[in-house]
């Protein structure tokens, strides 16, 4: 083992730094269940959920993480059989379809190039081709940190509500929300999927499903066997109910802490510097890639996510070795090509708890790296990310 | 609120006391989930709950509560309609039937009075009545806290081995493991379900199943869709397959330090303090019965558990308000009745991070509030308990 | 090394056991000395401790343990030579003179039996007899944790104004402040020595002096050198003058943190709770006394202090191996005999973030110990403690 | 109060950053004083303080900031009127010898432009004209953070020796230990003066004198007056001798965690990764100075400090402002001027726990801000840092 002074600096897409205020919150001891204080803490925490996801409808929470919460969204408004659309955002609109399938739905997946946001047309088309409406769910990964690729839920929406089919909206926004606006009842989503551990600066543990009157409506129906994830039991007069047995203690004070500092700095404002702090990085990618060997994946820069940049990496070099060169000199970790795209691409995150010199400093880092692992590249995309951010006003 | 000064002494039966040493380990940062040494660590688990659970078949670790573990034990080895003997054991024997149900098994609950252990004569009387092997799997809470009954596994093991059924045994021992002996291998068990938050020591958020080769089989014939759970999608070569999905960080450190002291004390003298502890409250308890008012609910003295004690109040006093009492003004918590046993009888939970101290501060505290409730008891319950730890030579 | 489990009782006469919430507080990265919060919310200690002390007097902060505070109070202001009256409390009082002799100073030092409170005649005859005012300050120890011993101030007070002597009266009010009232102005006092580690709940690393205007004049003709230690200096404009130099960061956070549960708790209920659970052990104590083989130290029930009960052990039984089985069997740290009491005797500390459990743990614990050491003891000390708190009402 | 996400930056020249293991090492109750385990790891530290200072002669730990270590090295040795030479290093040397003429010395104090340091000739000079040897001691400070200038302590050694003159060599080097090389033994340093704050990465809280055989005899002989300070008395057999009084036990858990780490990294490499990143501070401010607003305080290259570097502002620019803007928009805390370079000056700390990243995102924020700020600069401060960090191989 090297010894590495110095803190590391999490750079990949999830889990990602948590605040020393939400560590804290977690150095205590376990706690009566029946405790008054605790149970109206505990509480508290689905109104400011609801707040976070911009819905007056209903949240849960679960002890779980976000595959879960994957889980949660199918079987609790699908039957064994029902078809689900799944438009290909990455490798985890993959997983999500293999979850899927393996609960015993069939799944329409259609492929893409992994470069590009979800085309509304193309799901328009199929939903029009759907006149029989065998689909009964759209399961759309909000940003998938396998490319960084962000579609826009709004306009997957308006194809659903343009076409007049009445497949339900499924979103997992698990590395998007807290990043860019999410605003689920405008936006007319049926179930949210999102976890702890991206935005919302939490360890990993806790996953949540927000979920529309139709989806619950639905709910009333589906019929794939379910009682953890059941949100019709998670309705319950008794505490408990609300997490299907032991609540999760300590990760409920961490996300009680995690949801004071979203509210006191504003989601607005945590939107405006997660635009910043992407923009630094993308500014740097972009001088980078005039060397040649680099590229972003995502070909038009307005679908390049707020939260995590992938860049392909020529196969002539070694996306591996940078990223292993990062760390163990740098202590700065980087995510690595997925899927598709192992070995052949490396991912910056930028999501979370996070500011200019922690973004700056990775940048500078994986620069430096560049240059060590004799990787063409664009000279100054530290200077770049610099001017990006003295002009962003940030 | 009133302000409480000093510790609050936690006897609920769970969630139970963290030791500093794992409350420690959880306050660090998030970490690169393909760090060589947090995979090392996480995957070190795996192999130390095979030695708690005594067995060298598969553990597996759920991000999810105790019930996230018992639908895990039910939907891997069991299809729809299967049918499933559940004998009485409290209010826990209840909800998992209750879950399985929901799940669409068929369940076969054997109601009792509550106050003594399964009977294995009667479980052997079940299943030979069931010469067509209609049920599939027994479900056998080891310990249940509602009523603190702890039954014989491996009477029960012996009953389905003189009978000759093929039906699988499911073993909650969520509130017994580490506080009684549990030898998964040499019993027989089929599925272990345990938590963390018992007498493992850590925050709740952690859930195990141990799974014997015959459940193994069973599971690739099982169809209850599942995923999530799915024990044959948790072998993969990559380290996330193992959780699947994000691995829950912060709780594998707690389970890892809680694992080191278990390893530390070892697993004998864990059994052996908890039987000295439980000794000390039975002692006190005793002398308390003696003044008419209270009862043990298990009347069977070697059918009481070393993890939580039961205690009947006669109708004519007021259960709630004596914890309520030992709540307030003394910082003590105690579980309440639960289930059939609500608003009619208390519990001392004495499982996990205790000692002598912590014991007798809680049977003090207990006794002193009898005195202030003006419930008729015994005199000199505390200095029985004292009579009993100096003889126990724990 | 034995495994222990469970909590460590620690019943030493300091430090005492920190709360979490305090602990807590020091779980943050260093912070920039210039930091406007952080400036703010040291500054606001140096208020609250004013009203701990209940002065509208100055009061110093030291980066130091007790004795830094017990030798700011003697150089700021006295000069070589100076004569000061030291009225034998124990072994604290004797610590403290023989600091004042090398220090160039000469010390009255009054013997006593170490059983009883200063008498304060004694102290109005010394001062009478000294009609040249050659004493210049009576250094006086409130509460002697060796003996347990705690004297009158208010009657010390009245002596020098009886006598008009215009000596200056010091007080080391350690091991007694925030466990009985302590009223700097009100009781005319001029120089009060404390520190975190005792009642007020924190890790030892501050120390504090409480200063009269008529002290301060003094300081300005003292000649003893000083720099660190000295007053003046503490008054700058400059933030880093307050600490002469870096400031204690992370205990300042602490004691922050304490005084605000000072503040929430209510000076008199701390009194009152001390003064109950204080009750509780001289009850168990006396019980104990019964056997022959035991007695209190401290003669006179009025003047055993609120913090800690000096037990003597007759010479036939072994003090030590007492502490000793309650240390490795029981996880209860108990005080030794200290000074002249060193093998003679054993000390229960009841100081601090404490309750009825806690207390009650401890004196169970003892009893036990008693009996397993063969030391004769009356029986029933652990249910006369229960009794005393079901009357106290605390 | 802004709302600021992410880690502050922390380069003020101390504290400085503090590891997760040393803060998680503080998360634990108060010990017993006399705990066998504790006592062990309290006295380790003095040992493994021995190989931090390379020295085989005693170390002190005290309860103290670094200005209660300088008192404690002027006490020991020196008596009423003994006259000290002090060379000008910058504010600390200042403030050390007002303290020395505090506490009755008399100083000759040499001044300096602060720009350069300390030149040998200079203090042989001095020696030399002391034929009397009214000098008792030389006060070196190793290197001063207000003006970020390390002087030679081996020259200043040899200056002392070519003269022949017995004066004793006083060293702090509170900003310079673990940061440069420091050989107590090798350099016949006589008395060392260290914090725990800087590069040994922990609370302020802690300080150390570090002391010869020459400066233990000449204590025997000092005649300043002192107590709390006194090497002498903290040699006694019991164990809160070395502490004179209640040992600081949270800041010994966090001192042995720190020389743990000290160890493990090995203090070459700790001092080549200081070389390294102070390099890349030094190559970026190279560049910031072409732009005619910035210098370096201090002129000669190989005089800068590996631990903090201090930055001349024009007097047509607002060194206020660009730290303010530092530190409200990108959170990152610098040094300001300090004594003469109030207003006229900033300083990068660049000290203790700390790796490429970090330094990296501090230099480009920095620059961010200059820009910001509009003073003007050569552009490419952080590419030239980056590259300058790609040629170090660290």
């Amino acid at each position: 083992m090297t010894i590495q002074s110095g803190r590391n600096f999490l750079h990949t897409p999830g889990p990602t730094n948590i605040p020393d205020r939400v560590l804290r919150a977690m150095v205590r001891p376990a706690v009566d269940l029946n405790d008054a204080d605790f149970m109206a803490m505990a509480l508290s925490c689905f109104g400011d959920l609801q707040k976070v996801f911009e819905t007056e409808s209903n949240v849960y929470i679960y002890s779980a993480n976000g595959h879960g919460a994957w889980e949660a969204a199918l079987v609790n408004v699908l039957s064994a059989g029902d078809c689900v659309l799944v438009p290909e955002t990455g490798h985890f609109s993959f997983n999500w379809s293999v979850m899927a399938e393996s609960l015993g739905l069939e799944v329409d997946y259609v492929e893409t190039d992994w470069r590009r946001a979800i085309d509304p047309d193309m799901i328009a088309q199929r939903l029009r081709a759907d006149s029989g409406h065998r689909i009964k769910a759209v399961l759309m990964v909000h940003t998938d940190t396998a490319t960084s690729v962000t579609s826009s839920i709004p306009a997957i929406r308006k194809a659903l509500n343009d076409t007049g089919h009445p497949a339900l909206l499924l979103v997992d926004t698990i590395a998007a929300l807290a990043t860019v606006p999410f605003k689920f009842d405008e936006w007319g989503i049926d179930v949210a999927v999102a976890a702890s551990q991206k935005g919302l600066m939490q360890p990993p543990g806790l996953a949540f499903n927000a979920v529309s009157q139709k989806a619950l409506q639905m709910s009333e129906k589906a019929t794939l066997p379910r009682n953890y994830w059941d949100w019709r039991r998670r309705h319950g007069r008794e505490f408990y109910s609300h997490f299907c047995g032991t609540a999760p203690v300590h990760q409920l004070f961490a996300l009680r802490e995690a949801l004071d500092m979203v509210h006191e700095e504003g989601m607005e404002a945590i939107i405006a510097r997660h635009q910043s702090l992407a923009g630094a990085v993308r500014s740097a990618v972009e001088v980078w890639c005039e060397g040649g060997a680099l590229s972003f994946n995502v070909t038009a820069a307005e679908e390049r996510a707020n939260s995590v940049t992938t860049i392909l990496v020529d196969e002539a070099y070694n996306a591996t070795a940078l990223r292993e060169t990062c760390s163990s000199r740098f202590n700065v970790s980087l995510g690595a090509g997925y899927g598709r795209l192992q070995g052949r691409a490396f991912r910056i995150g930028h999501m979370g708890y996070l500011n200019e010199p922690m973004i700056l400093g990775a940048i500078a880092s994986v620069e430096t790296c560049l240059a060590v692992c004799g990787i063409p590249h664009g000279a100054g995309g530290t200077q770049a990310a610099i001017a990006s951010l003295s002009e962003s006003g940030s």
